[in-house]
């Protein structure tokens, strides 16, 4: 088969995540929740069609193409003093982290993650790449995936630090945006309005007036969302 | 009381807009929903505390301002051959029929609203106002009233034609704003989605080409949600 596209997503992905890869036309490869499980189903479609392996975070031109959104926002809102990034496998973080750091190594870059999947909190505390022990359980899910071996040397360099949040704060949050700036975003872009948020952010430093929050997705599963009884956006 | 404002709303609208108005510092005045249980306690309301009334929909300077919506399409989107606006008292599409066919009579203009609340589409078919004959039931709520006096003669001559859809054609127009756009607009705003993806909508002439719909709120009720299930957006 020539021209195919094979997505590998663990059979736990909401399905609105699944139901819009199928219907852009990819092939989808459901793997068990891990990142172990999520490499071999992939090194074995490699092997199988004679594919080329597009890693969706540790692959150096995706890190690149995502490090051109903080290309937007230096064009975009040059007065900007802090970028917030949620941080699941790094890769958008840390091609933002080398364009910004570049181009204006006073803006602060500042890493957002749930409690419940710490991994680059743990990796920046020990000085040493650490992943997530087992799947992680949170919301978030697209930052359920750990930071990785070519993500953790820029994250280390590069991010100024990182801000853990709850799972109420992450909830929180997202029902916050999609209340009051009525964008539907997925959880997983809610970590890092809930850091903002976070009393831990207070700490941040005056001079940091302006700050940019990734809002990196926005397929919220519709089917659940149970999550949102409880917890108050307004 | 001076430089207090009171909004009358009726009890039955979703928690979320009653939050909204008493977070903007309004105070709510409850009242039963139809249209002359509202009218009576804003009288009344206007006679204790010598207030000024300005009416949602039949108010000419409400109206005018609604229009300038028009102004901003005309602007920012030249090549626009219709707009869609769903109808409830009929300001916004009042103000912007008369903004549009002053400048540009080639724009057709589209109302849009529930079958369950087409006092509107009657309106037009019989010539003469007709309001809603009782407390209408859509999922829509904010065009479950009426248009009024000043509204229908204009809507009466330059609106060129009135598109129902039913409660499904509206629940799946939603939920495919929230799955596709990201855009979390309330049911009323998909009222204008669903008219455009509606059958119907397909006799409309080939030079039509370039749709403006206004989604035209975004109070979605967080915590009634059910009808999302059984819908389908993608």
């Amino acid at each position: 088969c020539s021209g195919c596209t094979y997505i590998v997503v663990p059979h736990t992905a909401p399905p609105c995540k699944k139901a819009a890869i199928c219907s852009y036309g990819a092939t989808l490869l459901p793997c068990e929740p891990s990142d172990e499980a999520r490499a071999k189903v992939a090194a074995q479609t490699v092997q199988d069609t004679r594919g080329v392996l597009v890693h969706p975070n540790q692959e150096p031109a995706v890190m690149a193409g995502q490090g051109t959104i903080a290309l937007e926002v230096l064009q975009q809102v040059p007065m900007v003093n802090a970028l917030v990034v949620p941080v699941g496998g790094g890769g958008m973080i840390a091609g933002m982290a080398v364009a910004v750091k570049a181009l204006r190594p006073d803006v602060k870059v500042f890493a957002a993650e749930p409690c419940k999947a710490d991994d680059c909190y743990q990796s920046k505390l020990r000085g040493e790449l650490t992943p997530n022990p087992h799947a992680p359980e949170t919301i978030a899910d697209s930052v359920k995936t750990s930071i990785g071996e070519n993500t953790w040397p820029v994250i280390r360099d590069l991010v100024d630090e990182v801000l853990v949040v709850t799972e109420e704060e992450i909830k929180a949050a997202t029902r916050l945006v999609w209340e009051r700036m009525k964008l539907l975003i997925e959880p997983t872009a809610g970590v890092g309005v809930a850091a903002v948020l976070s009393q831990r952010f207070q700490s941040v430093p005056r001079e940091v007036e302006n700050v940019c929050i990734v809002l990196c997705g926005g397929n919220a599963n519709l089917e659940a969302l149970e999550w949102l009884e409880g917890s108050q956006g307004h």
